[in-house]
């Protein structure tokens, strides 16, 4: 039969990823889940598409422009472009049925048509939690995430990361208390570039372009360079105590979120107070956090987040202040897959066990295929009528950890060979103690974490 | 500061579920994602948006008019409308990085855009699996889906089903036979209605709409009337052998899709060979499947499948025979839910446990909440200054099974007071022991299967 084909292909800034590499992946998602779980964390799904009216409540922005819009019959329908405006339809729209705090997880696709570059993803998982208060927050729940943001990545494997904390009330106040209020703004944005152009520099633009008085320039590049172990930072913010209301909140708040990090578990050099951490978002009125992989600081921040005020003020009256945070995850496993950073010796094959039947009588196969699958093994079955040689090829080639033989004598003994493709060893055992042979073997080769990350 | 707001709402035909019946649909899914990869399937996944002339490819029909596309810049693209196109897609555009037989599940968002009507989804889950075979593929595999269906449901705890199958070389060389091959699609299409109007009705549109003689229409209904246990219904098949070559070797395979079901585990009344089960598509050249809830005929299949030959066919000139199922995830769960099928015995909570500081000082809650949540207990700090009573109902809202109050008394001790909210019991014991004894609480809690069938 003639046909036209079609030359197929995937969309660029669409990552889809061969099954060994999905694999991996699926840990990865799979290793935030049950971290989110671990904090009391409740799994939501939205819809991929809502009307566009509600996602552009906000307006305005790069948002507008990057998102993908269509009709539908009548329907003005938009995809989502990040997880907190489904949240915060969610939020507005499920208030009565809903318990406060409210404390959700979310792993989700997002799509925004930004220009395709290497690297820069158009359809992106986005792995989300918050918490919602209902009028209030407390802060103790800011002083939470920082455990989650290391329990995270600790458990994915990962080791030199760092947890960048700040609080948006410090800055405010202490631009508040220079009577910088109005350009506060422009002078974060500002100082914002600090890492990448320089102190010098910030200080030209901060005086020609935003025009700030010399004077309060060295200010601000003098409070901004701040810096030592925690107890430092915090002895130097002291100093500013007692002149701006809302730095002095500031400073408890940043002071309590960094109080009970032991009993979080988190350890001291994986959490630092940096003042000049301040999100671009206005968005944010309180905590800030960044997460700064180490050996990588090009990459940018791989977890971030803050609290905010005011969750859903597009659909509601209801005042939901909230704290959250968001790992761009496509992004950052194409970034530890190009550094080398995929611990590749765990099990990515579709199967542990491969069972080989070598007689054209099936039954044998299928049972002991059977009994592994019930002992929890995952086990695929050769099916096709190939030379042996081809087989263990195949076992081979895909990384299956174990291969089952069974041929006439092991048929006729009721027993199966088991062969270690790792160590070539090969033993004739019963079917249950191929199980228990197999699962020993597993638990140590998956014991490895998704990220490798130093020896 | 005044604000026009937007009413919050959710598009018609999109699924968006409360917390709770979330926590459901996510276990629903993890057990499907656990069957699926315990018979050695790996997980894919692909995009949502491809380009439409791709997806399209097949082109016509339903598809056509319900399939969500749109421009974005130059580009014409469409939402995926099942996971069977972006399957061929993928094999033939990574044909040389896979191996064959490649076994891939999927389990993701699909768009149509049907009437919206009640139990009708415009976006909705589908959990397919797929055997690719790269030229040829053993029958072995077909055998096999049966074994699959019956793992994923039993797991799920559904009792009363049954796995339907017929073999659709059976059904065409059958046709063959009477000299009817021109007419077979139009006749199977009638031949599908018998459940609903009966074989008078089918017999006069058999005589009547598709022009058979009333001879062969007779011979329809006798064979179509065939039924009995599995090997009555192949010995009555037998009478047929010998007439038509394709009807010979449907048999041969139907034969070997049943000789291994106890091997596989399947139990022989939950297997039906029917040979009313064509499936409307002329995709399928083999064995076909459906599933039916023995209860609930009414929802017609909740999985259904069979072989194809040739699964890229607009892509690549390969041939690639297959095997697949499907189970549309989303219009089930919405139906178990309706007749009352969700286990509402299992954990739906954020979490396992909720401390409770009760004194000003976190320290000691915090430290307990770390030591839980290091145990693999989902642990929840409750963290607002309010009164013990709107504590405690916070937890029982949530359906929180444990609560851990840690006051001065427990502080001084180093001990937790661990409440029981099932039975009410309260014990005081250390962090470790609270750990234990919750982890086996749980296990009791957790062993319920989503879907209770029958007590």
């Amino acid at each position: 039969m003639f046909m036209d084909r079609i030359k197929p292909r995937t969309l660029s800034g669409f990552m889809e990823l061969l099954p060994g590499r999905q694999a991996q992946m699926e840990r990865f998602l799979q290793v935030l889940r049950e971290t989110y779980a671990l904090y009391g964390f409740t799994p939501l799904d939205t819809p991929i598409i809502e009307d566009a009216q509600i996602l552009l409540a906000k307006g305005g922005g790069e948002t507008e422009k990057q998102i993908y819009r269509f009709q539908k019959g009548d329907s003005d329908l938009a995809l989502r472009f990040d997880l907190t405006v489904p949240l915060a339809k969610y939020v507005a729209l499920h208030y009565g049925e809903l318990t406060f705090p409210f404390r959700r997880f979310q792993i989700g696709k997002v799509y925004r048509g930004e220009r395709a570059q290497r690297g820069r993803f158009r359809e992106f998982y986005q792995a989300d939690i918050d918490v919602i208060g209902d009028g209030k927050l407390d802060i103790l729940n800011e002083a939470e995430i920082p455990a989650i943001i290391y329990g995270a990545f600790s458990r994915l494997g990962l080791r030199r990361f760092q947890i960048r904390v700040n609080n948006r009330k410090i800055l405010n106040g202490f631009y508040g208390m220079l009577g910088l209020t109005e350009q506060s703004g422009a002078v974060m944005r500002t100082v914002d570039k600090l890492d990448k152009i320089g102190p010098e520099k910030v200080r030209t633009l901060l005086t020609e372009d935003v025009g700030i008085s010399p004077d309060n320039a060295d200010e601000i590049l003098k409070f901004i360079a701040i810096d030592g172990d925690n107890s430092a930072v915090l002895a130097a913010l002291e100093q500013y105590r007692g002149k701006n209301e809302l730095f002095d909140q500031g400073l408890e708040e940043l002071t309590a979120v960094t109080r009970h990090l032991a009993a979080f578990g988190v350890p001291e050099d994986h959490f630092k107070v940096d003042l000049t951490i301040a999100r671009g978002l206005d968005y944010y009125t309180g905590t800030v956090y960044e997460t700064a992989m180490l050996d990588h600081p090009e990459i940018g921040s791989i977890c971030s987040g803050g609290r905010y005020d005011n969750l859903a003020e597009y659909y509601t009256d209801k005042p939901l202040p909230g704290v959250g945070i968001s790992i761009g995850v496509t992004r950052l496993f194409y970034v530890l897959e190009e550094q080398g950073y995929l611990n590749d010796s765990v099990i990515t094959a579709p199967a542990d066990a491969l069972v080989l039947p070598m007689t054209d009588d099936m039954g044998p196969a299928i049972a002991a295929a059977t009994a592994l699958r019930n002992a929890g093994i995952r086990t695929q079955i050769y099916t096709e009528p190939k030379k042996f040689k081809a087989k263990m090829s195949y076992c081979a080639k895909l990384g299956i950890p174990y291969a089952v033989l069974i041929g006439e004598d092991e048929i006729a003994a009721g027993t199966v060979a088991v062969k270690n493709f790792e160590t070539g060893v090969q033993v004739t055992v019963t079917p249950q103690e191929a199980a228990g042979l197999i699962l020993e073997g597993l638990n140590v080769k998956n014991s490895g974490p998704v990220i490798r990350d130093g020896e």
